[in-house]
């Protein structure tokens, strides 16, 4: 297995398990003997965290564009990158994150439906060639995933979208995972020890461990 | 003269009167007859002043990465541009701007020496062709203006910044303000009446009136 430290991410709509699937990750990684810095998009710094508390909270006073949107989560992002992510890998340190620039990708780009060219405009000028090295993207029906995110409590304001808007979502999350290396589809509609059982081999065979 | 509405932008160092230009220029655009509409960036709107809130206060637990200024000024003005400036233009209604987009490329692009590049990608995906009728700016010298500025009250955090780095971000100015139509330098060093003189000359010329 190489030395180098690795950033991996883990994806998907709401209530796909994630903090689950991350918390397994982690315990993987750890048994590794790697550092690891855990990291959440939109936030992971005080900046990053105030600006996902402005696109999240329920707007009553102004609808916040699209496009303001995307750029709110590509500013959060520049100033993780630039003040974590870059760093800690740069330290040996491996980087576990919940939520990155696939989720642009898929809920502006998908659910909202902006413009592409824009969007990947963005991503260059913020991401150069930053790359996540293995992202497993935990693939769920919405009108599922949605269901258990209300159980869990109050939805946000991108939470409360329509299901045509996740079921976009979704679909550009699959489309870049079939045309892109190093995403891989976990099945979220399993049972957690199933999901379980896939993260690991997921994670064997892109560490080769 | 056209009965177009138009985009009238004051743009200028700390200190160079920005103020009383703005209060002058409204004055002489109402004799006019015409509807006005105010902006002032960074804000304008609530989620923009919040962003103005996050981009201006003195950080103490984290560094604002330059970058992620400049992906803020323009989340901010993209917000703006299409809540209120847009859609003002579009009723009839002048818009009367208190900075805009110059003010990037010179604190960000000049002060900041931020990669043109980066920013030009920026500018082009928020303001597609968006163009100032006309852009006043008010040039000072930085040492004057400053010190301006500090008989007002407390500097924010991009006013703290070291002398030179208002150097730079004034030679940008002017740089901009030599190579592009409509803008018009006004020497602000000037009394208050002389410079009201000055905009109302280049008023008259560039509105035909």
């Amino acid at each position: 297995m190489s030395a180098k430290a690795k950033f991996i991410v883990v994806e998907g709509l709401e209530g796909a398990g994630k903090s689950t699937a991350i918390a397994h990750v982690k315990q993987f990684l750890l048994q590794l003997g790697h550092d690891i810095v855990c990291t959440r998009e939109p936030g992971g710094t005080p900046l990053a965290e105030s600006l996902r508390g402005l696109v999240k909270q329920v707007q009553t006073d102004e609808i916040i564009a699209p496009q303001t949107e995307l750029l709110l989560m590509y500013a959060a992002r520049m100033q993780l990158v630039l003040n974590v992510i870059k760093p800690a890998l740069a330290s040996g340190k491996w980087v576990l994150a919940d939520r990155h620039d696939m989720s642009s990708r898929a809920y502006q780009g998908g659910g909202r439906q902006l413009d592409e060219h824009f969007i990947n405009q963005l991503r260059v000028a913020v991401l150069g060639d930053l790359k996540p090295n293995l992202t497993l993207y935990l693939d769920i029906d919405p009108a599922i995933g949605l269901e258990r995110a209300r159980v869990r409590g109050e939805l946000d304001r991108i939470e409360q979208e329509q299901l045509t808007f996740f079921q976009r979502t979704r679909e550009k999350y699959l489309h870049i995972a079939r045309s892109e290396p190093n995403v891989v589809v976990i099945d979220a509609s399993q049972s957690i020890e199933q999901v379980e059982k896939s993260l690991t081999l997921a994670l064997q065979q892109a560490l080769g461990a």
